[in-house]
């Protein structure tokens, strides 16, 4: 590893996590950016803002060769964006947000096509799910018996805010989650509305929405949603189990991140570790920690064990 | 695996570890003890505390099949324990817990034995190093620019303990861990002095044995260690560092948990782990954390990812 040349790295999509993904790869010992793929309209205006080397284009044909794919889209646009990537021969790692069986069928569906051309896959590469997961695991791996409580916030969360926006009615949204404890949440959106639109509808759809269904939320008017952005986040873990026959074993994790600095920096360990699996697709449960890590293994393992 | 038949692991050596061992099997899904390997003297004493048809023997060969072997004996002998047991086809797993270019040495012996008889070797599978390198590789993966503090304590070190116990002149010994903060210890050793010895020449080879010799260490001599006893132990590892380009992002672990018992726990969820990989030895870094739980991959993904 130590005198190999630069993985080469694309980012496809710069919204908040694409741009943190720019970041991550700039500051990365061992990658580079050949360049970004966004949609038509805004080509023009993403070439201004990136030096005139980056290639920005529409299609990320245009961009090669890539050793990996960010995927930097909203999740419910993940497997349609990465399954094409995928089929060039090009590995992906994405942020999919959502939790549960839909993940499953996510990595499911990519593992098909990551193992057909040959490439690696890592899904729901971001803090939660992501290294909150790895967590959640480490805790149970301790105690085998007991509960983990999943505390998110305060801070604005990403998925949920892309999920407001999409709502008809809503012309831009933040979406705040509140911790309640014990692992329950608040949500408290707030919109702007477009004129014309009733309120009273806009808020069911939004609280009828999967992302927000599951837990309290609240949904407030206001003139000018970019006041209020602030894209500080964090998460209280927390088990207490059992180890063996012995009780009262007692796990923390608090983290206070910024939420696409720290979504784009783990892609990024992410994109390094597709480089280092066999072909298929992965969580990031599924991948050695050392693979995310850069340099070489003993030093990896003098330094971290 | 749900219609698998359970994996036989055989403990070898029976101190405080070995005992968690033997809970962590006792309560584990997927696991069956077939028996318990410890010194001829002990091994009259060891039969009576256990159900009459666990084997308790001094040959891991009168065991026979074994899975897995967790080897919990004092740190400074795991490779000349694990070596032979390697050899005879029989995987390992032990809680080696000096850090560093020892470890990378142990690994590296051990992957020799594991390869050359087709099985998997997992060291330093305890909590520090074990669990606690995992947090410190997920910390860095996050914030790859930034310092890592890890403290422990307070509490009873068995390393350190089992290190103070073979100095000559020691009968009997316990090695407190206390922390200062920002990474940096002391250790308060209690020991019974054997009569005749000279205590000023204790101290000092005590406080030059490796286990130490970088920290600012006290000895006390009590007429009875046997009345500090509390095996009860924790750690805060925190970090703060720089995600891609943003600064200020804070992580921190923080445990309180019953020494043997957690090291017992995280040894077992390494033997699974072992039937779950290919020939070689590994260090915790190098394992997904899938395969230290129980169950199938999906539903480990769906519960924790």
């Amino acid at each position: 590893m130590s005198v190999r040349e630069k993985w080469r790295a694309a980012v496809v999509g710069l919204g908040n996590v694409g741009w943190g993904a720019l970041d991550a790869i700039d500051t990365a010992p061992d990658m580079e950016l050949v360049g970004v793929v966004v949609r038509e309209h805004a080509v023009a205006r993403v070439q201004k803002l990136l030096p005139p080397h980056l290639v920005v284009t529409t299609n990320i044909n245009d961009l090669k060769p890539v050793d990996v794919a960010i995927v930097a889209v909203p999740s419910r646009s993940v497997a349609v964006v990465a399954k094409p990537i995928l089929a060039q021969g090009i590995c992906t790692v994405d942020s999919f947000d959502i939790h549960g069986r839909d993940l499953w069928r996510l990595r499911q569906q990519l593992d098909v096509a990551a193992r057909n051309a040959g490439v690696v896959a890592i899904s729901a590469a971001g803090w939660d799910p992501g290294t909150d997961s790895l967590l959640r695991a480490i805790f149970a791996l301790q105690a085998p018996r007991g509960i983990t409580y999943t505390n998110f916030g305060p801070g604005m969360s990403m998925g949920h805010t892309v999920a407001a926006k999409k709502i008809a009615g809503v012309r831009n949204a933040m979406a705040l989650t509140l911790p309640l404890g014990y692992g329950r949440h608040q949500r408290l959106v707030y919109i702007e509305l477009v004129p014309g639109y009733d309120f009273t509808t806009v808020e069911a759809a939004i609280k009828k929405d999967p992302y927000f269904s599951q837990d309290d939320t609240r949904v407030e008017v206001v003139d000018d949603v970019g006041q209020l952005l602030d894209t500080g986040h964090g998460v209280m873990l927390e088990r207490r189990g059992t180890a063996g026959k012995t009780a009262n074993q007692v796990f923390r994790y608090t983290s206070r991140i910024t939420n696409p600095a720290l979504t784009g920096q783990i892609l990024v360990a992410a994109a390094r570790a597709t480089q280092r699996l066999s072909a298929g697709a992965y969580t990031m449960l599924e991948v050695p920690l050392a693979h995310f890590l850069p340099g070489d293994l003993q030093t990896i393992v003098e330094e971290f064990v």
